[in-house]
């Protein structure tokens, strides 16, 4: 089974959660956290990880594969415009790690953790028995952002704007380097348009499996279809719009706004690439405009096709 | 450096936490679970993981590796005598998995999580670029009990009596198979011991590292020293009390009470085996009385001195 049909199966069974007594979560597993109700207020909350051979290569400096494991996590707290409030990690560390990259590591996550407004709080770590490669997995906790509202992957009306922060693609150098170990997670431009836009904000996610297959979650998750013109994209020095496209990690947001946005959040810029439309049934839900060419972009590898 | 020595440093490092602005944490790192502040309420949070060949073979069916992936989380709910609410998940998978175990590790973390009362509520699959083992990392979020209180693992004060739930000892067969992977989370006593005792009931572990080990962690809590009776010390069935003192991953409760504890809690016995005392400078933290003789029981292997 390929690994993204794997994770689509395992989401799709997350989602089932209406059999389940007493629990109360406005916010279903699907979106990039769950919000759970506790007393009279609410937690959002999420886990993610970082894998070494696939999200890190193994002469990465500790620091950066910390930051790394943090980020990710700190990126899906501003894909709900909502605040960071704490972390706990677990770390699978190979046998032959030496002292200062294991010293190194753990005072990595705290420090970007610290860092982000969500304190490292508690974990724990395991050496492997036999060969085995790093693993540092991180939960986030968050809270709604000032205005209350956690904005989710659902909600685009037709007619809305597709717009993104930043600018997309090559995240991952082929050398292993590259923006996915330094990126900054959008949580200050989150909240800033949570605010600004108001209720004209309709449904955000952070851009980390290709804006073609992000974009399609937002279309997905609100029943639309959505149209990109490749030639708005904001592309990262050196990228095409292929790549500003179908790359993944780059932790930008994408989101849907009735209305022009504005032309920068906290210092961000915000560039309309798109817009979403009715979707008829059987139809792609992502369409490269190219010209007079329409392209279906469904699903990774789209690129590939044109 | 040793697994332990190694974990010790980490954890140490982890409760300095005061620098953190805005940070909120009536319960920091280094307890069975932190307590966070939320708004108005309090959100109790932990991590733990299992690594194929640490925690289990690589023979052990998919569903109790689930079970134990989420039951050592719920116990650490139960040492704190907190509620389960929901937890969120991370998956490590070996590139040749085959999709019948994945479908049966999903399945499995999902149906434990919801037995439990703490649905899963989000997570993330990847799988290993090389060889590599099953790293499965469950967080859990938990919220504190009907009395409002949580129960630390300080505050035992001298003269209380040291009690455990159950019987100790053996959890890890030599096949691999055992009751480490079929423990019961002690939620519901640990919930009537906190209700029954009231503010007797002082300080509060689960039993992962063994006995001797985890009566220290109480004594060192509260800056007590603490004697335990080896021949009061209920033993699993084929366990003498050297492993029931010494053996982890029992999973059961210890605690520090004023005065007599119930018979038993839940349907599970309580057992009298030791009392804290004062802790002169130097001396040891954990005593085992065996008739005349006093030994020194403190960390791991003290029973090889016996």
């Amino acid at each position: 089974m390929r690994e993204r049909d794997l994770i689509a199966r395992i989401r799709s069974h997350n989602a089932a959660l209406d059999g389940v007594p007493g629990l109360d979560v406005p916010v279903p597993p699907g979106d990039d956290m769950a919000l759970v109700r506790f007393g009279d207020g609410h937690v959002l909350v999420a886990a993610d990880q970082v894998i070494e051979g696939r999200h890190f290569l193994r002469d990465t400096p500790m620091d950066l594969v910390a930051r790394k494991a943090i980020a990710r996590n700190v990126s899906d707290v501003a894909a709900m415009a909502a605040v960071p409030r704490a972390t706990v990690a677990t770390a699978a560390l190979p046998r032959g790690m030496v002292d200062q990259d294991v010293e190194a590591l753990a005072d990595g996550l705290r420090r970007w953790a610290a860092h982000w407004g969500c304190p490292m709080v508690g974990g724990d770590v395991g050496v492997h028995a036999g060969d085995g490669p790093l693993v540092v997995s991180v939960s986030i906790l968050a809270q709604p952002g000032p205005t209350g509202r956690v904005i989710t992957r659902a909600g685009a009306a037709a007619g809305d704007l597709l717009c993104v922060t930043g600018a997309l693609g090559g995240s991952l150098a082929p050398d292993g380097r590259g923006r996915h170990l330094t990126f900054e997670p959008r949580v200050g431009p989150a909240l800033a348009l949570a605010a600004e836009l108001g209720d004209r904000l309709h449904a955000m996610i952070d851009v980390s499996d290709g804006l073609a297959r992000d974009a399609g979650h937002l279309a997905a998750a609100a029943g639309r279809a959505v149209e990109v013109d490749p030639s708005r994209v904001p592309c990262t020095h050196g990228t095409g719009w292929q790549g500003a496209l179908a790359d993944g990690e780059d932790h930008d947001l994408a989101f849907a706004c009735a209305g022009p946005p504005p032309a920068a959040v906290g210092g961000v810029p915000v560039t309309v690439v798109g817009r979403f439309v009715a979707h008829a049934p059987g139809a792609p839900l992502v369409v490269a405009i190219d010209g007079a060419r329409r392209i279906p972009a469904d699903d990774a590898g789209w690129e590939h096709r044109t």
